[in-house]
């Protein structure tokens, strides 16, 4: 696997403002954002703005939401390409039995069914290739109140920059297994995502990922991907990603905040001790 | 022009956990987000989840960004494509002397230079095709702080669902020219200089975009195609956001917050107005 260059954040000088005074230049630090190309047998398939580090997973999760790995075994290994001085460009080398649609990865732009496009079409398309969820895990509703205080204080950089989204798969008990951090929401999901494919441990059905920002179709759809059966975020899902929880049997958390959250989908996954209890 | 659906936000049930108490069923809204298709000449350039609304500015947006049209004479007219029943693909008529090309448009993958791929080399292909700013306007500093408010109350649909990314043009004496929300921080930027291409309004060079989140490379790549010259955001910027102003002679600022903000490039175009005074 290629050793990731791990420079999170940047430093510089920069002027600051306060209370109607002259400004006033001070050092500061600044979340790191490269360009990443991804190459599958050497073809370029994307380029993804993103923070450096964890390029390998990144590289790994983005072709196991992309529907082109399902598992380690369709994986041989993530190379960094000599030819890019930079350490942005990595070529991930599938196993036999891997296929790759390069028209469908790199295309971008869907045809659009005789029905049109539209959010239902859409839900549809991603269940062509992957199955709703099953999963009878139950997660202690108390527990999800804890998720977003663990999530930041696992967050390296934000403190620093305040300028990174994070992204953490928890067991149903709580427990951290990997958090990411990265400028795109999307990247971060699909480092721990790739984290997951590549020690194994996919797929992540009893387990929560939880994402610092909001929720979106795309992110449910990632998680799907991973197979996992609950989403938290910090923030407010999309009525798109509400209508793509349902349709795929994902519970949908949002707005955890203190002692409150909001269920949008599958409540029954959430369990509620007994009586009111201080948080 | 396409009349656009608003349907900004979607009704739903939800359930409400508080203080351990039982899961409650309640209403609530939630921030709508559906594919759009944009389509040239009739061919489909790109699918965006966006929030429905000011569809033809999005549509426009994207393609002053992209670098197919550069001003309101570059447009004939945007039509919706009345195969599609939800209102979700829209068609761009170009003028004549419009050129596209279908091929790098529909690609999303670049192909790496010889030094490879780095913010560097990012930053000189956007200028290959955009000039720097030269702009000699200056806008006050106790303006600028004003602008996180001005974004927020001007929002129509955050307050009922928490989750709408904003973006603003101001003049430079913070005067609101068009304000956008949307699912997307990309989209809600493409649809106000949309804005400004429809109603004939760029360059913006003596305004201000104002984001309601981060500041990302791309928000001042398509801050850039509107030529504007000074960009704020209400949280931080990431290096290459930073890198890119610096080149591109645009003033960034962030964490604008009560009496305080961070300049990071171009600090001449803030004026300070003498000795401290209240907020």
């Amino acid at each position: 696997m290629v050793s990731s260059r791990v420079i999170m954040s940047n430093h510089t000088t920069i002027w600051r403002y306060r209370d109607g005074n002259a400004l006033e230049a001070d050092a500061d630090e600044l979340a790191a954002e490269e360009p990443l190309e991804i190459r599958v047998k050497n073809r370029a398939v994307s380029v993804t703005m993103r923070t450096p580090g964890h390029d390998e997973e990144l590289a790994v999760g983005f072709l196991l939401t992309e529907g082109v790995i399902h598992s380690r075994a369709d994986l041989v290994r993530v190379d960094p390409c000599l030819i890019d001085r930079n350490g942005n460009v990595v070529n991930v080398v599938l196993a036999a039995q891997a296929r790759v649609d390069f028209e469908r990865l790199t295309r971008h732009v869907f045809a659009s069914s005789s029905c049109g496009v539209c959010g239902k079409a859409t839900i549809d398309a991603v269940h062509q290739r992957i199955e709703p969820i099953d999963s009878d895990v139950t997660v202690d509703a108390s527990m999800l109140l804890l998720l977003p205080d663990k999530l930041r204080s696992a967050q390296q950089t934000f403190d620093r920059t305040g300028g990174l989204h994070a992204a953490g798969i928890f067991t149903a008990e709580g427990e951290p297994v990997v958090v990411r951090e990265d400028v795109g929401r999307h990247n971060a999901v699909d480092k721990v995502l790739g984290y997951g494919v590549l020690h194994d441990l996919l797929p992540f059905d009893r387990h929560v990922l939880m994402v610092s920002g909001r929720a979106s179709f795309e992110i449910m759809q990632k998680a799907l991907a991973g197979r996992v059966p609950v989403v938290a975020a910090v923030s407010a899902p999309s009525s798109l990603a509400v209508d793509f929880a349902c349709e795929s049997g994902q519970t949908l958390l949002g707005f955890i905040r203190g002692s409150r959250m909001n269920v949008y989908s599958e409540p029954g996954r959430v369990r509620v001790t007994a009586g009111p209890h201080q948080q």
